[in-house]
C-alpha cells in the first residue's frame, strides 16, 4: 500500500511561527485587542527601493514586447546576476566564480535542495537555530545532532564541543536567533574542523548585510572554506525581497565529497528539478546589487540597526541579559523572573501587546530567550519598547 | 563519511534538452551554420499578453510604496490567486476549493516537492513522457515502473497492461511528447484504477489550455477523483509564464492516504521548506484569469495551435504518421525509413538546419519517433516545415 512520510510524524508538531501567529489571532479574538506589536517574525517592513521596483517593474513591462520578452531562463541564473553576485563576494576579498552561484526563488528554498547532494548525511545544528535546518533533514529522513550553545559561552558554537565525524554542519552568522556574529577565529575553527573531518558546512548567511563590524561577512573569506563550505544568501533582508523571492547558493568547484564535484551535482540536480527563477526577478536583484542599488539597501539596513539599537538601550536599561542587537536583525533576551520562552510570551501579549518569539521554538538552547527582531517601522518598535518597559517595571 | 546521493549515478547521463542543446551549439561551431530552427524545447515565443505584463509591473512598482510594499507572501499563496485557480476549475464542473489550491513558482517544482508526501512509493511512469518524472523519483530514491505505450494503441495507457498494486501514478493529457490528449473513458478508467488499488494519480495539466475538443481539460471533471488524484498545473504555457514563473497543484480534502489528508502535509510541508511565491508574479497570474487576461492568452494558444496544424498538415503531406497536434502543443512523428529518433534528429539538423526532439529521450515508448512543437513563431515554423519537406523528398 502507498504511505505517507513517515517522516512527517517526527516533525515538532506546529511550525513556530505558525503556532505564534495563531496563538495572537486566538488572543486578538477573545480580547477584542488589535492594536498589537509585532517583534515577533522576522519580515521587512520598509518598502523596496524605489531604483530596485523601477527595474523591475521595466522588465516586466518589457515582457509584453518582442524584445523584451523572455522565456525560460538558465537553470542556475542570467550570467549577468551570477557575475554580479560573484563579484559581491570578490569584493570582501573572497574569491567565488560566476558558475559557482545558483540563483534561486530563496534561500529557505535552496536549504532544503541542497540536501539532495548527500546521501543520508548527519546534519550538524547548532541549537537554538533557524527551525527549517531541523524540519528540512527530518523530513528527508536524516538523522540529526544538536550542538548546543549558550549564554555561557556567548552562545557561541565550539569544535571541541562535538564528536570528531563527518558532518553536514549548518552555520548562521549572523545568526537566528541569537543575533550573534561569529569572529574570524570561529569561523576558521569550523573551517578547519570541516576540513580534518571530511564535514561539509552549509554557511548561512542570510544576514551578512547587518554586520559592520570587521567580522566576516562570508565563509569564504576564511582560507580553505573553498574545500569545505557552500554559503547560502539572499536577497530578503539586505534589499526587502522577502516578497520578491530571490536567493542563491554558491557551491565553490574546489568542493568535492569522494570523487564528486557538489557543483557538477547540484547543476545536475537544478536541471532536472527547477526552471529557474522569474526574469524580472532576477532584474531587480541586479538592481540591488548596483551602486545605486546597494546605498539604497544599505540605508534601509541601517534603519533596522537603529531599530536594533533602541532594543539593546531598552534591554540594557532594564537589566535584561541580551545577545546581538548589533551586526543583527536579533536580539535574544533573557526573560525576567526565571520566566520561560512560552510564558514571557503570553505576557508580553496579553499585557503589552507585543508579540516576541519564545526561545524555545529555536531549539533547547534557546530556553528561557525570547527573540526581538528589528524588522519593525522606527514608531512601533519605540512603542513597544514603552510597553514592555511598563511591563518589566510591575514584575 | 559523507557520502553524495548515490541516486544521481542512476540517472541517466545527460538532461535530454541539454544533451539536445549540445549538439545542435557543436554544430554550429564545426558548420558555422547559425540559421538553425528550433522545433525543439518547449519554450513559448509569444511575448506575454499586455493585460498582464502591466498588471505585473504595476504590482512591481507599488512594492516601493509604503501602501505597495508586500513581504512574505502566504506560504500557499494569496487568496486572490487560489480563489481564481479554484474558480477556473469550477467553471469545467470541477469541484476545487481556494484551500485545495498551493500556488507555486512552477509545475517542475511541485512536481519533485510532492514526492516529499509518500514513503519509498514506487511511480508508474507511462513510457514515453516528460523526463523530470523519471529523474524525480530516482533522486528521490523511488522504484520506477514504466508503462510502455505503443503507435498501435494510439500512445493511450491502458490500466489492463499494469499490474494491480498501489502506485503514484504520472498521468498527463494532453501528454507530451506525445501530444495526445486523454478522453473522458481513459481518465475514467485510470481514476477507478486508482480508487481500488489505493493508488494517486498525480496529473500534469500543464497543456490543458490547448485542449479545443471536449476532452477533459482536469482529472477533477471525473467523478471519483477528488479521492484519488492531485492536479498540477501552470501558467507557463497557457499565458506565456515560461519567464516569470508561476503554476500550482490541487490536492483535494478528499484525498487521504491511510489516515493522513495529503493536503495537510503539503501544508507542513509548504511551510517547512518554502516561502511562497513574489507577490508581483502572483497579481501577474491572477491577471491571466481575469476575463481579459483569460481572451489575450487563449489568442496566443490558438497561434501555437494554428502552428500545430502547419506542422500537421506537412506531415499528412508527406505521408509521416504523427500523433497529436490537435489539442496540444506536441505532434509525435514516426521518422521515415526506419531511422531511430537520433538519427532523424541528426538528419534534421545537419541537412535541413532543423531542430527535433528524439522520441528516445522520452523513454523506450518514444523510439523511433521525433518530437516537433508548435511553440515557434509562424514563419520560422512555415520555413522550417518548407526545409523539412525538401529533406524528406530526397529520402
Amino acid at each position: 500500500m502507498l504511505r505517507t512520510n513517515k517522516n512527517f510524524e517526527r516533525l515538532s508538531q506546529n511550525y513556530l511561527f505558525r503556532e505564534v501567529s495563531e496563538r495572537v489571532e486566538d488572543f486578538k479574538r477573545q480580547s477584542g485587542q488589535t492594536d498589537i506589536i509585532s517583534l515577533g517574525i522576522g519580515d521587512v517592513s520598509l518598502p523596496l527601493p524605489k531604483t530596485i521596483a523601477e527595474a523591475f517593474a521595466k522588465t516586466a513591462n518589457e515582457m509584453a514586447t518582442e524584445k523584451g520578452f523572455k522565456g525560460y531562463p538558465p537553470t542556475a541564473g542570467y550570467d549577468f546576476l551570477r557575475l554580479a553576485i560573484a563579484d559581491k563576494y570578490n569584493k570582501l576579498g573572497a574569491f567565488v566564480q560566476a558558475d559557482e552561484v545558483f540563483v534561486s526563488d530563496g534561500a529557505k528554498s535552496d536549504l532544503t535542495n541542497l540536501l539532495d547532494l548527500f546521501d543520508e548525511p548527519t546534519a550538524l545544528v547548532v541549537s537554538p537555530s533557524y527551525p527549517a535546518y531541523v524540519d528540512d533533514n527530518i523530513l528527508h529522513g536524516n538523522k540529526v545532532k544538536f550542538l548546543t550553545v549558550t549564554k555561557e559561552d556567548g552562545f557561541l558554537p565550539r569544535t571541541k564541543n562535538v564528536a570528531r565525524a563527518s558532518y553536514v554542519i549548518y552555520l548562521c552568522s549572523p545568526n537566528n536567533p541569537t543575533g550573534v556574529a561569529y569572529s574570524e577565529k570561529t569561523l576558521k575553527e569550523w573551517v578547519n574542523f570541516a576540513l580534518s573531518t571530511g564535514s561539509v558546512i552549509i554557511y548561512d548567511g542570510a544576514y551578512e548585510a547587518f554586520i559592520r563590524s570587521d567580522n566576516p561577512k562570508s565563509i569564504f573569506e576564511i582560507s580553505g572554506a573553498r574545500y569545505c563550505a557552500i554559503e547560502v544568501g539572499s536577497f530578503s533582508k539586505r534589499a526587502g525581497f522577502t516578497g520578491v523571492r530571490c536567493g542563491w547558493s554558491v557551491i565553490p568547484k574546489d568542493l568535492m565529497v569522494g570523487k564528486r564535484s557538489l557543483t557538477e551535482l547540484f547543476l545536475r540536480r537544478q536541471s532536472a528539478k527547477f526552471n529557474g527563477v522569474s526574469y524580472p526577478v532576477q532584474v531587480a536583484a541586479f538592481a540591488a546589487l548596483t551602486e545605486e542599488g546597494v546605498k539604497a539597501s544599505e540605508k534601509n539596513v541601517d534603519y533596522y540597526l537603529n531599530n536594533a539599537r533602541l532594543l539593546s538601550d531598552f534591554c540594557d536599561n532594564c537589566g535584561l541579559k541580551r545577545f546581538g542587537g548589533k551586526d543583527a536583525p536579533y536580539l535574544f533576551v533573557k526573560c525576567p523572573d526565571g520566566l520561560n520562552g512560552w510564558e514571557f510570551f503570553h505576557l508580553a501579549l496579553t499585557k503589552a501587546k507585543v508579540v516576541l518569539t519564545p526561545g524555545e521554538g529555536f531549539g533547547v538552547g534557546g530556553e528561557g530567550f525570547v527573540r526581538m527582531t528589528s524588522f519593525g517601522k522606527k514608531e512601533q518598535v519605540e512603542l513597544a519598547v514603552e510597553r514592555l518597559s511598563s511591563l518589566i517595571k510591575t514584575m
